[in-house]
């Protein structure tokens, strides 16, 4: 006689009722195969004895079983393990608690090599921490954000955006962002030119789906932003990199390059080159959209840092000059507010549009409705506008502070031009200090560096980081380049 | 001399400042040519005069144009057109209003065919719009969640969740979800299973991904979901079909298969199969269970209505059962909720959820922190369960209904089982009645029936549909029955 009352372990605190505690447990000892198939189990007067519950608790247990095919409850003879149910192999292992352990699964899933995990931010650093050039999430407009959102929730002539709605993103804000786009970057579009996306990543992704496949060559810089890099490579596309130099993206070898391979498409980040920071001149610009127009090829413009320019306006990007629909546009609205809205956008003839939506909907079907309800609201309001302004006016104190502390304390060690825009300096260590000696005494103080790695994905030796300033207030500012400046010091006496 | 005066059109009602409007127009004269290179532009004075605005103006515009490299001003002689800048090529079109057409771009984007665009729910239809299967989402508690959102939007201690997070989702969220499947689907895990995605359509992408390769296998169902089997299609691998029968996918073939091809998959809708929403049976969930660890594929188990079972408790997923790491467990909470929500999870061992989130930070980045938190306190509250309940009951008794009505007024034209759970009844047309010819005569009296093609995406001829009842309410029930059952009167004298 199997032991139940032992084996059966009843809790009055769990939330599952008792009877589907009892047959979830004799279901499992017939997967492992105590009950063996066609055992017959004691009756229910007698179980209930066993495991000193009611009847009626056991009735409805045996009930659930037999409706769940685990055993045959036959009138007048009682009830039968199911003869048909083959026993569950497995290796029996120590703890059985744990049904997944963390070790590899026994199939053997396809590894993509191309995806490498990124260093994510620490939470709650203590110190200070350098990113890429992202806002200072600090000065997310919160309130105002949950007030609108509320607001768009309970509106009754919104409730039909609660359903399953078009991959192509929230109708109201289509039209609002082809609108802006149009006062504020010199595009001429419609409703029918914008895919909301989840922000630039998702823009990238799908126009590397839609333009690239194994044996197509896309054009970067040889220094690029690694994570569209990578997002071009896993179609199976072959990087050709052009040189990078104070005007930008150089266009002189595109031709051969397009003689030679099928170039479908060409990555620049025109406004702020990612990640030198350098600004795509005007006749670059132009040669650009001639050779697109010539070879067949897409551009596709990530205008992640559009909106951060201190000096002058900033530059209309290619969209706005193109006539021949040879541009994809991407950017997003994370960078100005904060990067947990994903809310972003891509740009383009309407019938890339529309293939782009198509494939969307196999992505993640559709995004939220409510949030792209929210933002319509808030650009429409006039608040985006307001808050860009307040926080160019803050990032360029930012800037002309950081500027000033490295010229004045640490020029012996670093080489950088004063970014006109964007969020961050392109600092270059001189002879002999290097980012990968001088990152880990960094962290002993404090202070941490991004990853050198990062920005030389194409391994040319530059000897160059990404400090992004934005998101540091004046006093961290003043307490990061104290503590870069003693770095150096220290690693002068490591040296000796 | 050409005629600025006429050419250059301003507005103190546009939002760009006159200065960047001056500067912009002369942009765009210079790219089609009509100012050729080394022209030189008049003085600041007297183009101040031909504008009517004042010299200042004009000075910032051209100091504007001087950066951006489109002029080249030397002091003492004037402002010339920067002379190394090329014309843009493009084809003068009509109505130059546009700059993306609705045309075709000129570079050749890649078309991938798989995808086929899906009919959308039209908005505000005037009658009955039949779905696959949906909540309904007039009964979302909208206010609970907006108000759980804004009190975790202003929480001091979420404040870092308004940044880049990590690509597996929050943490929260993650850790709730774990105590909530393991409490209420007999799974055994930890955070590390699980990754937050946007909804089961976005786990079915990342599982399809890392599992399939071209040249792999995945076997489904001969009727599967249709998203499903594209989604799979897309990877380059091939669908194995098995027959389903009234106990699910049937497994004995799966051995076969497994050894005349590189089987990496099935994929199972083991709770009600989709469309047909039979549960698969307790003996074949074990066989599947067994035949995946002898040839080494994973079971991807897409559970997209276990909370929604009506008579006996919901059967435990195979996921449950699994202790070797086999299972790829797949849910969302919008089907409970609303779809607008987009949070949904993927379980599986701890090594597999790492490699997914590598792939899904190439995706879109990361999820909503801000929604996650949301719902992670609504499960936590007990908000979801009580929900949950609430639901049930109404779907229920939808389900009675219409279950009732058909058998009374429509079984001369249907067949179909009463379904045990799910949101949808699987309904098959008598002979000789077709889905394709009913479809166009209902739509006249303003009942919008599924779409039958995609429910066969294999060409299998079984004349089903699926009728989603869980979305009407009493009233609607009636009104599609009796509008349905006229449909078919109509039908008769049609082939009269």
């Amino acid at each position: 006689m199997i032991p139940f009352k032992s084996i059966i372990q009843l809790s009055r605190q769990n939330s599952n009722p008792l009877f589907l505690q009892i047959s979830n447990q004799i279901i499992n000892l017939i997967k492992n195969g105590t009950l063996r198939p066609a055992y017959r189990l004691p009756g229910t007067r007698a179980m209930a004895e066993l495991l000193e519950v009611h009847r009626k608790t056991v009735i409805a247990a045996y009930d659930e079983l037999n409706m769940q095919g685990w055993i045959d409850m036959i009138p007048q003879k009682g009830s039968y393990v199911n003869s048909k149910i083959p026993v569950l192999n497995y290796q029996r292992i120590e703890n059985s608690e744990l049904v997944f352990e963390k070790k590899e699964s026994s199939f053997h899933y396809y590894k993509n090599q191309d995806f490498i995990a990124v260093e994510e931010r620490p939470k709650k650093v203590d110190g200070i921490y350098i990113d890429d050039g992202i806002c200072d999430y600090r000065l997310t407009p919160k309130e105002e954000l949950a007030r609108i959102y509320r607001n768009q929730i309970s509106k009754k002539v919104n409730l039909d955006f609660l359903s399953y709605n078009s991959a192509h993103g929230n109708p109201i804000l289509r039209k609002v962002l082809a609108e802006y786009l149009n006062n504020t970057r010199g595009l001429k579009i419609e409703k029918e030119n914008v895919l909301i996306t989840r922000g630039s990543q998702m823009g990238i992704h799908i126009s590397a789906h839609l333009c690239l496949q194994k044996g197509d060559s896309i054009l970067v810089g040889e220094t690029n932003y690694q994570t569209a890099d990578i997002t071009f490579q896993s179609t199976g596309a072959n990087l050709i990199r052009l040189k990078v130099d104070e005007e930008g993206i150089t266009t002189s070898e595109i031709s051969k390059h397009c003689k030679e391979n099928k170039v479908r498409a060409i990555y620049v980040t025109s406004h702020h080159h990612h990640p030198t920071t350098v600004t795509l001149s005007a006749e670059r610009r132009i040669r650009l959209l001639n050779l697109s127009q010539e070879y067949g090829f897409a551009i596709i413009e990530d205008d992640y840092d559009y909106d951060f320019h201190y000096s002058n306006s900033p530059i209309l990007p290619l969209a706005s000059h193109d006539q021949n629909g040879n541009v994809i546009y991407i950017g997003s609205i994370c960078k100005l507010v904060a990067p947990v809205f994903r809310v972003g956008y891509l740009v383009a003839p309407s019938s890339f549009v529309n293939e782009a939506a198509k494939y969307r909907r196999y992505l993640d079907r559709q995004g939220d409705s409510l949030l792209e309800l929210t933002f319509a609201r808030f650009i429409k309001n006039g608040d985006l506008d307001r808050h860009t302004k307040k926080i160019l006016k803050i990032y360029r104190e930012r800037r002309d502070l950081i500027c000033e502390l490295l010229n004045k304390v640490c020029k012996d060690y670093v080489l950088f031009e004063k970014p006109k825009g964007g969020m961050a300096i392109w600092l270059i260590l001189k002879s002999p200090y290097q980012w990968e000696k001088i990152k880990p005494i960094a962290a002993k103080k404090g202070l941490f560096l991004p990853d050198p790695k990062k920005y030389d994905y194409a391994k040319k030796g530059h000897n160059g980081v990404r400090i992004g300033f934005a998101s540091l207030d004046l006093e961290e500012i003043k307490i990061f380049v104290e503590k870069f400046r003693s770095t150096f010091e220290e690693n002068e006496k490591a040296l000796k």
